[in-house]
């Protein structure tokens, strides 16, 4: 199972080179099934087509719409393939059987009934399957899956499938130890469990969505980000990266497999996470009686928005009134504030503030569990720095603090400095995109 | 039923101007089901990026890619009708229950199977269905209908609906006497029979496509060819032409409705097409014995070549031989001259010519049955214009000639005006496109 994402597709030199890619594979001896993005700058085209036509198109025709995209690049490179000599053919997601729920625009996927993609395999042939897409069970109509939708088609087709690996094909070479554009020494790491990956991804690591890692680790299905530019090795997510051998057969072929015996020992941390996309809202001056909290919370949840990071202070304003700070994504910040304000009169807190200049840092691994003095030796690191902390959380493995925006690339090279995360000289590896 | 074609359709404003016309005759309370192709030069786009991934593409993969074309359009249009406050669906042919044959990039339907259309009627939305496309029953595998498609899908689905009427939405005002680019003064056809059309569209004529008109004929639709530009009325293709009432509740308003009994008699001529696309080839020196001709075409045939018109005469070379001449479309050329080649030693003729200069001018008409005297008019018009005639065929309601290509404009003047085609002064109308 190999997945290529848009970039790798963005024209027709570009298909042709996965389509070679694709046929070498299937030519050593592997069984091959291709879940493939719509090209380049196909979906933004008719994004901005629709707008054209009208502001608020309905979910259902948008849906329509989009799918045109994997619909171009899947039977184009079915066609380079196939003039490789190598037998290949395209299939919908309706036609792999990529069966979702009806929530347009970003559906998820209930069931997969690959009939057709095993016969096409068990015929010696290449199934190219469009990702981000499905169908509804019930009336037969077209979906799309939303952000990430191409890595979970795959990672779903593979579960479906009992494919020994997805391969997740992107611009750069794997999972970094942190973002390479901020930490020039960042790492490649060649291992990673699905657990850790889920807290990188959720503390907005990009390359891989969220919900594939999540989809990979509920059926079992080892992951393997890596370059379509490249053809070295790149990230493996599994259920325990450290001692799992890699799939014997993992479908290209690796002349570079690291030795299993240099992981002497788990590393503490895999990497630092940072997310620029989250706001903070505070609630200032709440009277501090029982169950206040919880009626703001409550009435936030119910507008649909997700708190992620919550911190609760003694007012500075008054005393006997606290102040209640929570962060959550920017563009949930309207919907917040006005159900919020709506409220005002019911609990009688004295004023609302909208921050949307904060960061988010996330330092990520299993390893922490076991290792005391993660956290002290972050906020010391951060403190060295100069750096002030404006709201922490944390879980088994991984702690996330909020800093003011403009201080969050310091943030993350201190941290991965502190934690011993830079390549060493000559070691460094080049980062070959630009992490979609 | 509407259908409406690319240049119809080939941006987002003129995407918005069908739809406000689809809406007003869904608010005039008929029910709409609207046909529609590819944007504009979305075809022709697609075709190049696949030519620049292979010279010879699948042609499974091709027809998937060029469905991509109109499940932009008909998604697009959709979106625009339900910003103007009616609902409306979009389907692909599988959706729509356009079941075809295997035969990809010239599918045939074999059966409409429109449930969904149907539902979506009764709800009292509009339904957008794709045109030129269709699934196969057995494999469930997209196809494409080859040239004049999307006219053949409206058709179609217009007789498994049971519609009323056929709209075909178009750039031209409907069926001219003559193309207006040659003869200024044709006149728009306000009605004309399945037959005639069928002999306008087999001779040239390429507002329609022949099998669009076939299928009409054999389920009894009639056909509204009419501009998407003008909202005049255009030309009636049904079984009787002159005596039928115009269908009762067409879809559209129609305040310039032509008197009935201003139709005094049946018109003998219907109009003048021409076409330039055929080639003629002539075997020289054929020995005269019974059988050869018959050898001949047999060859032909078999190498899949639609041979038009046929001469044979005395040959000019020696006595004893004969020349056979016969017509066939410009592009079978190659092959049918490479299969007389390998004939040559069994045959003995002398040599073949082929001749690409050739144009055909057909007189149709479905009163010239019961009006002798045409022909020898029709060669009179042609005399006395200077016009030599090199190959005739009839058919009861059709002569057509063959003459050199370049005197085939002045032969199609001569005849529209000897025939009484041409419009009175102010009457002409204006054309509006550039006839497909």
């Amino acid at each position: 199972m190999q997945k290529y994402g848009g970039s790798s597709v963005s024209d027709a030199e570009s298909i042709k080179r996965v389509a070679k890619r694709i046929a070498q594979t299937k030519r050593a001896g592997h069984d091959v099934v291709v879940v493939v993005s719509a090209m380049g700058d196909t979906t933004d085209e008719l994004i901005d087509l629709a707008q054209q036509v009208t502001p608020l198109p309905p979910q259902r025709e948008m849906d329509i719409l989009l799918t045109a995209g994997e619909r171009i690049s899947m039977s184009l490179l079915a066609m380079a393939i196939n003039s490789l000599g190598v037998k290949a053919k395209s299939f919908t997601g309706q036609q792999a059987g990529v069966i979702t729920d009806a929530v347009h625009g970003k559906a998820r996927i209930v069931d997969v009934v690959p009939h057709r993609i095993r016969e096409t395999i068990e015929r010696g042939q290449v199934a190219i399957v469009a990702g981000f897409q499905g169908v509804t069970q019930s009336t037969n109509d077209v979906t799309t899956l939303g952000r990430g939708g191409s890595d979970t088609t795959a990672v779903a087709l593979a579960a479906g499938l009992d494919a020994d690996v997805c391969e997740i094909y992107t611009d750069v070479d794997g999972i970094f130890t942190a973002d390479p554009r901020i930490v020039p020494s960042a790492r490649k790491i060649d291992r990673i469990t699905y657990e850790e990956m889920l807290e990188m991804a959720a503390s907005g690591a990009k390359v891989l969505a969220l919900r594939c890692v999540e989809y990979g680790r509920r059926y079992g299905v080892p992951i393997h980000v890596r370059s379509s530019f490249s053809g070295k090795e790149g990230t493996f997510v599994s259920a325990d990266a450290y001692s799992a051998a890699r799939p014997a057969d993992a479908a290209a072929p690796s002349p570079a497999d690291p030795p299993e015996e240099t992981v002497m020992e788990d590393p503490i941390i895999s990497g630092v996470a940072h997310d620029r996309s989250e706001a903070k809202i505070t609630v200032v001056g709440v009277p501090d009686v029982p169950g206040t909290a919880a009626r703001i919370f409550e009435v936030v949840a119910g507008s649909g928005v997700n708190i992620d990071m919550i911190v609760q202070n003694v007012s500075a304003a008054r005393t006997g009134l606290t102040d209640i700070s929570f962060s959550l994504p920017e563009g949930d910040g309207p919907a917040a504030m006005s159900a919020l304000s709506a409220l005002q009169g019911e609990i009688g807190f004295d004023s609302l503030q909208f921050d949307d200049q904060i960061g988010k840092l996330s330092l990520v691994g299993a390893g922490m569990k076991s290792h005391p003095g993660v956290s002290a030796k972050l906020f010391g690191a951060l403190r060295d720095a100069g750096i002030n902390i404006e709201m922490i959380s944390t879980s088994e493995i991984r702690i996330s603090v909020v800093t003011r925006e403009d201080s969050l690339d310091d943030a993350v090279r201190a941290v991965h400095t502190a934690f011993e995360l830079d390549a060493a000289d000559g070691e460094a590896v080049v980062y070959a995109g630009t992490g979609r």
